[in-house]
């Protein structure tokens, strides 16, 4: 897969360069703002999404040394430069990839050069129209590469309900932080309802079809790839999790405990809560220090790894990673569309990648 | 055309319920949110943009009763829909069309069903990510409609130039808001610049260029198109500086003189402060009371009309619509390829319409 990434920056590269160059042809001055964005997509992070996508499409025979996919690829990495940038408005955000948010990126431009009005609301409207942008630009890609493929008819639907899930994901994470139920059981089912949207359909599961798609796949193999990619992407989320609250912040590139000081209503947590029924002095202090920026985040993680809850979720991602590999089996062994052997083995090492601890 | 824009409304009302139907199966809580994009879209402006799509369609020979040109008039109302939601934000409007802007109905849903966190901010969260889904849902149902018509080769750029000059324009009109010159030359270019790509290249050129090219338009009649689009364009956006501090709120949906507390950069403004230039006590007075939210609107609006600068504005109106309907009747006595007679009157009917005095 490396060669395949290094293609994709090419392509990317080339895209990017040509649609920031449309930016500064309407005004000169846009070029700093266009660079954030080029440079913010370019610099990228793991590249899981296109990696997806190029096994969906190698799974189900599509040719090795194919462009347009790789356009579709950067589509990819576009839509998830548009998420991640309106997240970390939404969120508040100050650090992502190890660099200043976007919106602070760009605050800061304005407070040093000086210029009028408020620094913080320019910096989050400026956010806001590049994430269209990324999101405007993401489109025009897919389709350009799908027409290339003369494959639109059979992957707009895909491309389509991803987009959908993963907004919808956003929405009902925000639905979901601002519910007033205290109920751990019913944070669990709204955390799995998330992490499925937000996190597994969009990363894994909808990539994988999309390629799969693109080649032209059988039913039985789309199937396939789908019960694998909605496993192995919710055990990734819950990996997330974890290291949102026990990473390295040197390998995260967020703050240590961010998740919790943000108040993010994960898996993790509504476990913990749910083992802390029986000690209401305990789950009272977590409680109230969730959300809270001046908690104390390393006193809460010792709360939380006290009842357990890290291993419950340890299991989880191990029982996820099992029966994601096991869809890929049962479709081999059926004797009908087989996946092809170089995508197969690449997909069982992802899984392990995507969802190994990392600490 | 009024046939038409019934027809619109039904494709529009069928895209936007099987759309809100997927938002609603990720969570059924997620249904008030989704209602409130949907009913803003259905609810609705002048649907100009579909208008000059379709007068573009039939000038170029598109057939009478194609549906799927309007499944791209619902994708124009779509990136609408986006622009305005996130430009609420970006100004902080409190109303849109005569109702909360979206933002404020969600603070105000958020509020009174007393949920966790703060309301304000959970609005803007929330109407980023709506924003961002109608910018998908366009999206989607622009490659529908121009995939079913044989034509996304032909017709992509422009879509793709369409929506990468909107939100470079929008960013362009923060970076001019933001400058820290006052002199009213360069004001004036940039108020000219933003008008020519967030308003007159969005509005009318594109979409007239988007309808011609899924036709399968001869290059002299797309050349015709785009001159009348980008003139009638720039002078639909002198009509709405005026309105902005002139208006009617009954009429417009916005307090009057709300441009003025905005401190929103007009061609207007820049006119009005030119011709201060001899009066520096003037000059001051208006400058220190436009982008103040507790100044006196109607005394700055008189500040201005003293000027004479509506005059100019109105005069500069009647020059554009002047020169962009002879652009269509230069094309006609080329002998060369024809504009549909009933096509190009409608466009003669609607540069009147879009830049008419209504107060």
């Amino acid at each position: 897969m490396r060669v395949e990434l290094d293609r994709l920056q090419v392509v990317l590269a080339d895209e990017l360069g040509r649609r920031r160059a449309d930016v500064v042809a309407v005004d000169p001055r846009l070029a700093t703002l266009a660079d954030l964005l080029v440079d913010f997509v370019a610099a990228g992070g793991k590249r899981l999404r296109p990696e997806f996508l190029w096994c969906g499409w190698r799974a189900a025979g599509g040719a090795v040394d194919s462009a347009p996919v790789l356009t579709v690829g950067v589509a990819l990495e576009l839509i998830q430069a548009c998420a991640l940038i309106h997240d970390d408005v939404i969120d508040r955000s100050e650090r992502r990839r190890g660099r200043p948010a976007t919106h602070r990126a760009v605050a800061k431009q304005h407070a040093d050069a000086g210029r009028r009005g408020d620094s913080e609301h320019f910096g989050v409207s400026a956010a806001v129209l590049l994430g269209d942008l990324a999101l405007a630009w993401a489109d025009d890609l897919y389709t350009t590469g799908a027409a290339e493929l003369g494959a639109v008819g059979r992957s707009l639907p895909v491309w389509q309900a991803m987009r959908t899930e993963v907004l919808s994901g956003q929405l009902l994470d925000l639905v979901a932080t601002a519910a007033v139920t205290t109920d751990p059981a019913s944070q669990a089912a709204d955390a799995m309802r998330v992490n499925r949207f937000k996190t597994a359909a969009y990363t894994v599961e909808r990539p994988l079809q999309l390629g799969a798609e693109l080649a032209g796949a059988e039913a039985d193999t789309v199937a396939a790839l789908r019960i694998y990619g909605a496993d192995v992407g919710v055990a990734f989320q819950l990996r997330d999790d974890l290291l949102g609250v026990y990473g390295d912040p040197a390998v995260t590139g967020k703050p240590a405990g961010d998740d919790l000081l943000e108040g993010k209503r994960t898996l993790l947590l509504a476990t913990a809560r749910a083992a802390l029924a029986a000690d209401p002095r305990l789950l009272g202090e977590l409680d109230a220090g969730v959300g809270s920026a001046d908690a104390d985040s390393a006193r809460l993680a010792a709360i939380i790894a006290g009842t357990g809850a890290p291993e419950v979720l340890e299991a989880r991602i191990d029982e996820l990673v099992i029966s994601g590999l096991a869809a890929l089996d049962r479709v081999d062994a059926t004797g009908g569309p087989v996946i092809e052997a170089a995508a197969r083995e690449r997909l069982t090492a992802l899984a392990h990648v995507a969802t190994a601890r990392r600490s």
